[in-house]
């Protein structure tokens, strides 16, 4: 049985169209028999052969990496980098280049041998040479296991499968928003294109998979995902692990399908595909390449090729055949240079072109034209008045998910980069939107709320792929349940992680959501991604907060945000500041010779505010910080943070219906939360889990009764 | 045009399927219509009516919920309880009864009032009469705002739109791999077929369309999904944020297709559909049932019936079809009670006729039988004993998966219930596996070892689902690179909010991972599953201490646990000790009149030990403590843990490679990660974040010389 198992993996073939890509992996035994061919063969034949020989030689020089995609993709990459594409490698930002994302990014390799054979100045051999390498302190290369966008020619970090897809996705939004509100009759200034590289892996993950949906939806026929179709995985053939019909599935999500069957080796065939894709109207394009993992090496079409290095014999027979010295590593014959290289001229051209198109656009359209360069240069508008202008007390008594969407609709209207949506609920988020304004085609892509469905790890991992598409041209929002940002996620640690500035909207941050119960209340959550390097997460407590809040996540260019506001109304908080949010924690009570500090944020501290002066009432002496922000308050220095927290022997007791983890570092003791939620409403979870006023009162008290005057700080930190 | 949108919203059509709802979205505007039917309609037209006109009840008694979906499933919840499935009220845990998920979990009203007619005992009217209720301390009730799995009569907890999909897979692996391994012709002990009920939302959600890309792949015929299409969603029209062919998505992905258009009433339909879904073989089948959401009140096919309350003149109008009070609520005419209480009845002679059968069984196969038995009582075999007499030897210079993977090979033989597999890295998670171990319908399904393909969500959903089949039937195990329990995260979390015993195998827990790079290395993890209650997350540093966690994980009966090992070996750890891990911390190295306390587990503590020997060699007098868990230290005594952490005003320093935030309630100050990773070597990475043995020396003198002699508690918390 388990031998039939393994044939069958390896053999049986469900279609036709994968019954025609069988003779192709016959190939991967006979590597030894490839022809010399030298010259003569095509040029595009002969480019795809040198390219194949570079890999071999960097995934050989440390003893092996991901190559055997990189080999099977040589002949799309030849198409894509020689016929298709439009970018300059004298200047990887030129503003309308198509987009090319390798949502596989563990064929890293690929892109960056690519990117030093057409010539980008910072992909130098040398570059090359580090993948692979141990890369001790002091030795660098931009050469990394996965692709990482700081890198020129990278346009966003991939390697957790299926994110690019949806990066994908939303550089395609933008593409098609500029040209909707900028591209005039016969001065189309926004062309680009987007073009993403797929393999087996991320189509079966569901990041993937919610993105492809909307993207039919959309109708993005800007969008071209170019399926790897090898047939492997790491663990070994495809048909192991899934057996859909994946063509099917694409129609069926509203995408355009086209099968290329040689695509190891026919860069015609490729090359038709491509161009046939420019002319779909309403639909992205999916194209589905078959090709042999490993192609002409002993491991071709087996899982062996995804990781690992290849023989040597197959390797020589490979250079044999290119008419290249095989003794030789990393050189590239003359012949395939000037045909790679040619790219860079022919990019330096089209910038050109376009560079002139723009001037023509200047003086026929100049005020269209001053928004475009607006938008160009990353000017978010003037924001950071508007938010220092605006009146607090137009937000008295209301949930900080209400004032906060009163505050997005002012900033809607002077941020033009703002784009994005809720998942789903956006009654519940407190988005307002005109219906006018929704990114639709019925609308022609003028509207800028997006409609991303209950989608929640597509919505935000689309957001990272519009802040991509250049430095904020675009300002992403998404929005949801503070719970539902675990699906998320992961797309909001790559958005951290790639310095992609994104606003996530996070409401219902507390237990007082409203009755759903446990499910929906996220009591650890704000462990995650108080931890996650590069994020802000700001949970302002009432109106006055929140405009400092979003002045501080806007001016974080470099850092996505998590926004994270309540769905009810509490008590008054006193003495809050918008200028001081910027600081993370701030003292909004202060008495002399305090006896103990209290320490909160968010929902809970109206309750804190009110358990003091119950304390006070009863002798005690109490400081009350407002800490929004404990990313901030990290970036503060010492000093400061010793004025917040003083150290001086009494009591400092942090409040929060979350489990308190990086509370620990400042407080002496935590009332948190050590459970999960339940399904009631406000008032009866804050009395539950006794985090309304009378129950911070008694857990204070019990606590100061275990110290029984003791230095706090000697006693060690204490779960109350 | 805004109208233009809302009006292809509410009205265009795309395909005739479609198509064929319209007339019943007219209804909803025709609620005043209704004509009093009473007893000239069929038994189950009127028990649809007493359904909803309860529903309804239900609904209002608080002022609104999520009435919408109920009211429009009503005629598919007559279909499934009344018609279709076998269960026992009176027995909710019956073996072998089929199982129900609602996936979409905000219409738990639906299950809860079925529940009640059917007459499950806890399911009084005085449990539904707590839906909506403020719920305050003092007052509870199973009718929560999503149904929560220890209530009988409800399998799963469900709420996090998709899970629930996901879920109903592992149940129907779950009875798959009994059937295989138990049934006999003739005598089938396990018939078992999983229902799950959805809305749009979870088929948009990435968990469930990697969970229905599996099913179709493992040919669960024994699982039927049946889709509530009522086209509406939360914000709006379905076509706002959806315009795929479902039905053509499902069978790409391998399933069977039944439609029924008219889902409101028709339960004759229904039934036929879901008799038609029993004789399919090698395909699960979804049945597409056009529903109208609020059927027959104003809000009839439209948002807002998704949430809130409904009419009172539909509500009489409902009442009064049925011959019904319409100023009484919470009454049930006896006809319907009648009608829905012979389920009862029905269900107690299937669980005797089963009875019957199970004593057949036991006479003929006397062995298996006593298998059945155990896996029925939950028994896991003596796992305690093997692990207790492994030699830890055998593990002597192994990476910390690599020993893992021989003890699951152990386990693998002593625990009959272990199934589950890993999401394509078996090779890299070191799982091995019988080629003929292979759970897969070629194999019969008798094989435990699942191929979950690139579906990490749906890979700890599933094992959810199986989990909660029956009580420790199956003990499912999870596995990936640590970094991708992230994207697995909600599904994590559910399973601990269940109290579902899964063991999840995270490897590759440090940036020793491979050069994979930052987005591999899981920095900021290890805080939310620290944080998360009910889960423990346990990181081993040896094969001695691996051997105390499976003991420890086994043993929580209702907690899952996420089991972190690395890729390299790391130096020895003297005095480790597999009975000491179930305390969470304990002390490897004790130093009379210690100068300070080194604190770390997993792959950092061979270098700690390193390090403290160079600080000794300094003159300082170093304790060390191995904390694998932090999670199960918190439940041990204070006084044990004012052992391990003395609070004697030396330093104690917790050394991690990872953003150090739980860490902080019992370290003075903590060598952790203040950034992402690198992708770059085990020894060149330890080396650029100084977390080698060079690197903690270093910063341990450091924080040393900064303290100066002050007393480490007076001095706080300190990053270094």
């Amino acid at each position: 049985m388990a031998q039939l198992l393994r044939e069958v993996g390896h053999t049986t073939f469900k279609d036709e169209n994968q019954l025609k890509t069988a003779p192709h992996l016959c190939n991967g035994d006979s590597g030894h028999q490839q022809k010399v061919l030298g010259d003569n063969i095509s040029d595009d034949s002969f480019a795809t052969l040198a390219f194949r020989n570079l890999v071999f030689d960097v995934c050989m020089q440390n003893g092996g990496g991901h190559g055997g995609s990189a080999i099977g993709m040589a002949a799309i990459g030849v198409a894509l980098w020689k016929h298709i594409m439009r970018y300059n490698p004298a200047d990887p930002d030129w503003f309308d280049r198509d987009r090319f994302v390798l949502s596989n990014g563990h064929a890293s390799i690929f892109l960056y041998v690519m990117n030093h054979l057409v010539g980008y100045d910072a992909w130098t051999m040398e570059q090359l040479k580090g993948y692979g390498d141990d890369k001790m302190p002091g030795f660098d290369t931009m050469a990394h296991g996965h692709p990482e966008r700081d890198a020129p020619g990278v346009e966003l970090t991939t390697g957790p499968l299926g994110q690019g897809i949806a990066n994908a996705v939303g550089l395609a939004i933008a593409s098609k928003s500029l040209r909707a509100q900028f591209n005039k009759p016969g001065l189309e200034l926004v062309q680009s294109r987007i073009y993403c590289m797929t393999g087996d892996g991320c189509l079966m993950e569901g990041v993937a998979l919610e993105a492809i949906s909307l993207a039919g939806h959309l109708q993005l026929d800007n969008l071209v995902l170019v399926y790897d179709n090898n047939q492997v995985t790491c663990d070994g053939p495809l048909e192991w692990i899934n057996s859909e019909d994946v063509n099917a599935k694409m129609r069926a999500c509203g995408w355009a399908v086209l099968d290329v069957y040689d695509g190891s080796d026919n860069v015609d065939a490729i090359v038709a595909a491509l161009e046939h894709a420019k002319h779909f109207h309403s639909q992205p394009v999916f194209i589905n390449i078959r090709t042999v993992i490993g192609y002409r090496t002993s491991v071709a079409g087996t899982a062996g090729a995804h990781h690992g290095g290849f023989d040597t014999e197959s390797i020589k027979n490979s250079k044999r055949a290119a008419g290249m010295d095989e003794t030789k590593t990393h050189s590239i014959p003359d012949r395939a240079l000037k045909y790679f290289r040619g790219c860079r001229g022919r990019g330096m051209a089209q910038q050109m072109a376009w560079n002139e198109k723009l001037n023509r656009y200047s003086t026929l359209h100049p005020e269209d034209f001053g928004k475009f360069q607006s938008r160009m240069a990353g000017e978010m508008g003037d924001y950071e008045n508007t938010l220092l202008s605006l009146d607090s007390k137009q937000f008295a008594g209301l949930g900080t998910r209400d004032s906060n969407g009163k505050i997005l609709e002012k900033l809607w209207n002077v941020c033009p980069g703002l784009l994005g949506g809720s998942a789903d609920l956006v009654n519940a988020n407190k988005i307002k939107y005109a219906e006018d304004d929704v990114f639709h085609p019925l609308q022609g892509y003028q509207g800028r709320y997006l409609r991303v469905g209950i989608r929640e790890h597509a919505m935000a991992a689309i957001a990272n792929g519009l802040a991509a598409y250049h430095p904020q041209t675009f300002m992403p929002v998404t929005a949801t349940f503070f719970m539902f940002y675990l699906y998320a996620a992961p797309a909001v640690r790559m958005g951290a992680l790639s310095d992609l500035q994104v606003i996530h909207i996070a409401t219902h941050d507390s237990f007082a959501e409203g009755q759903n119960g446990p499910t929906h209340q996220p009591v650890e959550l704000d462990s995650l991604f108080r931890a996650m390097p590069n994020l802000i997460y700001i949970r302002p407590c009432d109106g006055e907060e929140l405009l400092g809040a979003w002045i501080a996540l806007l001016n974080a260019r470099k850092t996505p945000s998590i926004l994270s506001v309540a769905r009810e109304h509490y008590s008054h908080v006193p003495n809050t500041d918008r200028n001081k949010v910027k600081l993370g924690a701030y003292v909004i009570q202060k008495r002399e010779n305090h006896s103990l500090t209290l320490a909160s944020c968010g929902s809970n501290l109206g309750h804190v505010v009110a358990a003091a002066e119950v304390l006070e009432q009863d002798g005690q002496r109490v400081n009350i910080i407002s800490a929004p922000s404990l990313d901030l308050f990290e970036l503060q220095e010492e000093e400061y943070r010793k004025f917040i927290f003083p150290l001086d022997g009494t009591p400092v007791i942090s409040v929060e219906e979350y489990v308190p983890t990086t509370w620990a570092r400042y407080a002496t003791a935590s009332v948190g939360m050590y459970s999960f939620g339940h399904s009631g409403s406000q008032e009866a979870n804050y009395k539950r889990f006794r985090l309304d006023c009378d129950g911070i009162v008694a857990r204070v008290k019990e606590y100061l009764k275990l110290l029984n005057g003791q230095d706090a700080r000697t006693a060690g930190w204490h779960k109350i």
